[in-house]
């Protein structure tokens, strides 16, 4: 019996959990080090958890309101009596997730800082291991919750349809479906409200401190310097544990017009959990020497992904000849074609996103010689950069979809073909236990830096963990570029799955999703405009937030007296709760644009005006998200190439430049450019779970 | 017969040809004022002829390549005869139109500066009257242009299809659709190469001038001085040239599947008549009296455009019921209300963007106080201004869009509503006469102000050319607004005709243009990134002429001797010359994207990738459009607004910083915006010019 292997996902993901706690055993047995600097975690740790405090106060009013509606939806017969559930399960462990990085990351900073005073590999060895933490906390947590409702869903709600797998299957996947709304609810608040707390204490502590006060960054005297150094894991581990769920859950919804039945819907969830194997066995393998030289460390770094994607290569075969029942029917093994495809996409989308944002490579070279005739021309330079740098990303995913499609007998089977677009994102999202532990290992680096630097540990030590903070600036890149990648293949997997639930739900409806149907273009347009929009709400957010934060710090330079002079000291808290409020309330608004426009769209155009929003803001979104998360790199690194010595290095006029563009790119690629990945996922959540209610009542 | 009519629209096109002519004499009978005047306006003059001669000669080469391509595809039976004759005809009519526009332009220069020294209301006269000889050469080619080869069709290739007007019209208006791609090509050298070379002049004399100099704007001692006054109509003249022609021709080739045949076809060609007529009444209303209130002057602009429109609503009705012959059909005269949508949406579309980017209201107020906190904030504030400025925008062209189709009958017959969007577009063009007099005003307007300035004249006659220069800069605001609104609307009438030129050509062909078909889906990426990609090509394309500035302009500085103290003259032709070799090289890789994507695209993905394509391209190159135009406006005027006394005036802090503003918004709203609307327009029609070649050699 096939459904018997269904038991491997759930036994992975406590796997996954027992790796995650083992290792944050790990980490927490290092030492803090010395008193300053347990004493600066302390506070960081402090910051966080207010943040955290109220940051979930506040999303969990939201769930307790959402969750009254869609029991009434649910109750009049518009949604399936889980989803009000469900949508509590999903924000729940996607929340968890978040949680668990955050406390992890923050308990790792000093750790990290300390170890490597005793060496460069054990630093790393301490930032990685708690990246870990964070990545298979996600992992294991989204197979859990998927199992946890595959196995109700099969033996206890849908045991009546037993008899008919094909029927049962679509009914479970059906339910589903509408479950990664609370994921992605919980997702776009953390992303937005992280994003927006970090980078208005980013800004704040910049215009303030750096310009107008003149002191160093990461300087104790600033009061913004806590808040800055919260640093943010939770919104990436939410977006990527959206990412993750919302792939797999989709192939699984196209697995039953696919013909496969259980088999099929065995397979993405089969690939993940071999994936998620395959992760911890190449964790094993990162380690480096003494050697500083990044080209060394990034290798290091890559050994360990590189070496999974082997052997989730090497077994995913298997998994898919048996499930697929290939023996039977043998052209079905191209979906084999999908899984590569989409490890490789990912992949190459990682190594464009680095060759456009690292200082090793000529792009941000020019782009920081731009700054030799001012702002203005950095600024430029640093757009179009970005935007050159989303054609090979569009042309990779859409290679990928291509092949993927084709290659699962698109031709012969449309469905099929759709479901291999879907394995494809599972594919490039299966080892995301270690991308993911790559990934969060950035902010971890470099905040042990600033630990570093605020505690006046000797130069050896700071060289190392400069060369380790370095290393997390481009594997945040890469990692930004995967989660734009797997979250733009997810969206189209959801896209696809959500017109197919559609067909099973009212086959009479007259699906007409042609482009030039009058709903289909004009979704279209709203839909590549949604990306804009939610880019500029979440800016402005920033700028708003980090206006109270410059009068707070301006505030606290004029009131305490000896600040800075070092003799008092400055009130970290203040600033942390200005940051968090916030916060809070800038994300309201980007909130109800992700969860609205679904509705009134579907309300006025229907459902082939939905489908046309999609689309439209998924490539959009896409595009859009790949060059503000590329521009904000490269301005990044262009400042850190002239603060190593180029062209007149720190404190010239070029350098001052650089800061303008820096200070452009942080809400680009730590706010707006990550934010539109949920946005992408969001509308096409909410559209699946009111799909009952558009075709009922819209318009057209 | 209803063809009898058809002789009404050449009789238009000679009465905008005659009026353009005398308006023309008119303003050449002004005089250029004193010899310092004269001699500046001589320096310019040659300037622009120095660009016209090279640019023209260039393109001609381009044109002569393309004749023999053409000419060879035609003769191998990929495309119709007419082709390669009417892309010469397309590209000469848009060429002439924007030539005349710069003649004209350079012309009126001085004479404005003169005019205004003798009264505010006679120097608004003079500018605007050489923005009316650009309008109404545009019209009037346009119309002349298609009558042409619409008599030439019908009465000496096509007579044989004469005994079946249904057979004949669609024979006509599949060779006429096919006409655009020479227009569009040339509006693409026209903007982009216009684009490159001003802004090139513009940021080079301000880098090195204004920063590194010390001395003002427009100062004679600046080498770059003239090339930077040479300005820019001929692009915008040659843009909604093609807009005019390609929304025409677009609603005739509809007008078959709709089962309007030649009443359908009439309909278009007349409304543009009527509108032609009603933009002549219309300039006589445009006067002022000797208040240099803003809003007072606007208004007195805003007339001419109001009453226009008001005599083509009262005009349009008899035509409508006449030609689609409502007295037997009475459901046809919704159609009405697709003109109606399509006038009021351009109306609509230019207050939004007066709204956002004037420094009379909130937006552009609350911008340049993002100045207060430098350069990196109001950068910051801008893009997120320019990105929300495109929800308003796109929410009219979607409910232009919808009501046209609706209220065209698209509900019972799809055809029929899709000629509605094509009417609706035609609607919104009808008054381009004086719409773009209006935009075309505001060049001349701001030269005007730059000639004052370098000959000194009085401080009154300085005030009324700023007062004139100030609403240039608003009228040409919202006429970017109005050309990128109508090139969408157009680039959607486009699209559908090319549809439906396919279904003809190939009555067999599957189509299967659903979003969620991969070749669709994949297209829909590639357009989407499309703008993107052309957006970082021109803006790289401004930043290395104006280093070649840069460079010539430093050079001068230092070995012309005596330049700085006045008693030696710059060299102006050197730095016209660079900028005219910039430009002309550097538009080869954007035209070579816009000519070869669509048959790339096509050749690999097929026509539904290729109509993919198209609806990615057009819905976020409209949005990207309308932000970098919005963002870039806004940047200008709240940099005007400092400079009025505001946040500390000239010089301050926040001065530098909204300078730094203003030089980022120089290549978005002067080259990279506009090159947008030309891009979506000419990727349709190159891809209804080898619509026949994708069909045969397409892999997919």
């Amino acid at each position: 019996m096939v459904e018997s292997y269904f038991l491997l996902v759930p036994i992975g993901s406590i796997i996954a959990l027992v790796f995650a706690f083992t290792q944050a055993r790990k980490v927490l047995g290092y030492s803090e080090g010395s008193d300053i600097m347990v004493k600066i975690s302390a506070s960081i740790r402090q910051g966080a958890n207010a943040y955290l405090k109220r940051q979930y106060r506040g999303i969990l009013l939201f769930f307790a309101a959402m969750f009254v509606v869609l029991g009434i939806m649910a109750f009049a017969g518009l949604l399936t009596p889980f989803v009000p559930f469900a949508f509590i399960t999903g924000g729940f462990f996607s929340g968890l997730s978040g949680f668990v990085g955050m406390k992890i990351a923050t308990a790792a900073n000093a750790r990290t800082a300390q170890a490597s005073s005793e060496g460069l590999n054990r630093g790393l060895r301490v930032a990685f291991s708690s990246g870990t933490v964070m990545g298979f906390t996600v992992v294991g947590l989204g197979l859990l919750d998927l199992s946890i409702w595959f196995f109700l869903l099969k033996y206890v709600f849908y045991t009546n349809l037993a008899q008919d797998p094909a029927a049962q299957i679509s009914a479970i996947s059906a339910a589903m479906l509408t479950f990664g709304m609370g994921a992605s609810s919980m997702a776009l608040f953390a992303r937005v409200g992280g994003g927006i707390f970090t980078k208005a204490a980013d800004v704040g502590a910049d215009l303030v401190g750096k310009v107008e006060a003149g002191i160093p960054e990461d300087d104790p005297r600033n009061p913004a310097v806590i808040a800055d150094n919260v640093g943010d894991v939770a919104g990436m581990g939410a977006d990527l544990y959206e990412s993750y769920v919302g792939s797999i859950i989709a192939t699984i919804a196209l697995s039953v017009s696919a013909g496969y039945n259980f088999g099929g819907a065995a397979v993405p969830m089969l690939i993940a959990t071999v994936g998620l194997l395959a992760s911890i066995a190449g964790t094993f393998f990162v380690r480096c020497g003494e050697n500083t030289d990044q080209k060394v460390l990034l290798k290091a770094l890559r050994k360990g992904t590189y070496i999974s994607s082997a052997i989730v290569i090497l077994l995913s075969f298997p998994v898919i000849y048996f499930f697929l029942d290939c023996a039977r029917y043998p052209d079905r093994i191209g979906v084999y074609a999908a899984i590569l495809s989409g490890l490789i996409a990912g992949v190459l989308i990682g190594f464009f996103t680095e060759y456009f944002t690292s200082d090793t490579y000529k792009p941000t070279q020019e782009l920081s010689g731009s700054s030799l005739t001012g702002p203005a021309t950095i600024i430029i330079g640093g757009i179009s950069l970005g935007m050159l740098s989303t054609v090979m990303p569009v042309l990779i995913v859409g290679l990928s979809v291509l092949v993927s499609f084709f290659a699962s007998g698109g031709v012969a089977n449309f469905s099929q073909g759709l479901y291999g677009v879907g394995i494809s994102a599972v594919g490039m999202l299966s080892t995301l236990g270690i991308t993911l532990a790559t990934d969060a290992y950035g902010p971890v680096a470099d905040n042990a830096g600033g630990i570093a630097q605020m505690s006046h540990l000797p130069a050896e030590v700071r060289e190392r963990t400069d060369a380790l903070d370095s290393l997390g600036n481009t594997t945040a890149a890469t990692g930004k570029g995967f989660a734009i990648g797997s979250a733009a293949l997810t969206a189209l997997a959801l896209i696809v799955a959500y017109m197919d639930d559609i067909r099973i739900k009212a086959p009479d409806f007259q699906f007409d999703a042609s482009i030039v149907n009058p709903p289909v273009l004009i979704g279209l347009f709203i839909g590549s405009m949604l990306p804009f929009l939610f880019s500029a709400l979440t800016m402005k957010a920033v700028g708003r937030a980090a206006q109270s934060i410059v009068m707070e710090v301006r505030r606290q330079f004029r009131e305490i007296t000896g600040l800075m002079e070092g003799t008092a000291e400055a009130d970290y808290s203040t600033c942390v709760d200005i940051c968090t409020r916030g916060a809070q309330k800038e994300m309201i608004a980007p909130a109800l644009t992700g969860i609205l426009s679904p509705i009134v769209v579907g309300l006025i155009l229907g459902v082939n005006g939905v489908v046309g929003m999609l689309a439209g803001a998924t490539a959009t979104g896409f595009v859009l998200a790949v060059m503000m998360a590329n521009s904000g790199g490269a301005w990044d690194n262009a400042k850190k190439y002239i603060e190593a010595g180029n062209h007149g290095g720190k404190g010239s006029e070029p350098h001052k430049a650089a800061v303008v563009g820096d200070t452009v790119g942080d809400p680009f690629k730590d706010t707006s450019g990550p934010s539109i990945n949920i946005l992408i996922k969001l509308l096409s959540m909410v559209s699946i779970v009111f799909a009952g209610l558009i075709l009922n009542f819209s318009i057209l």
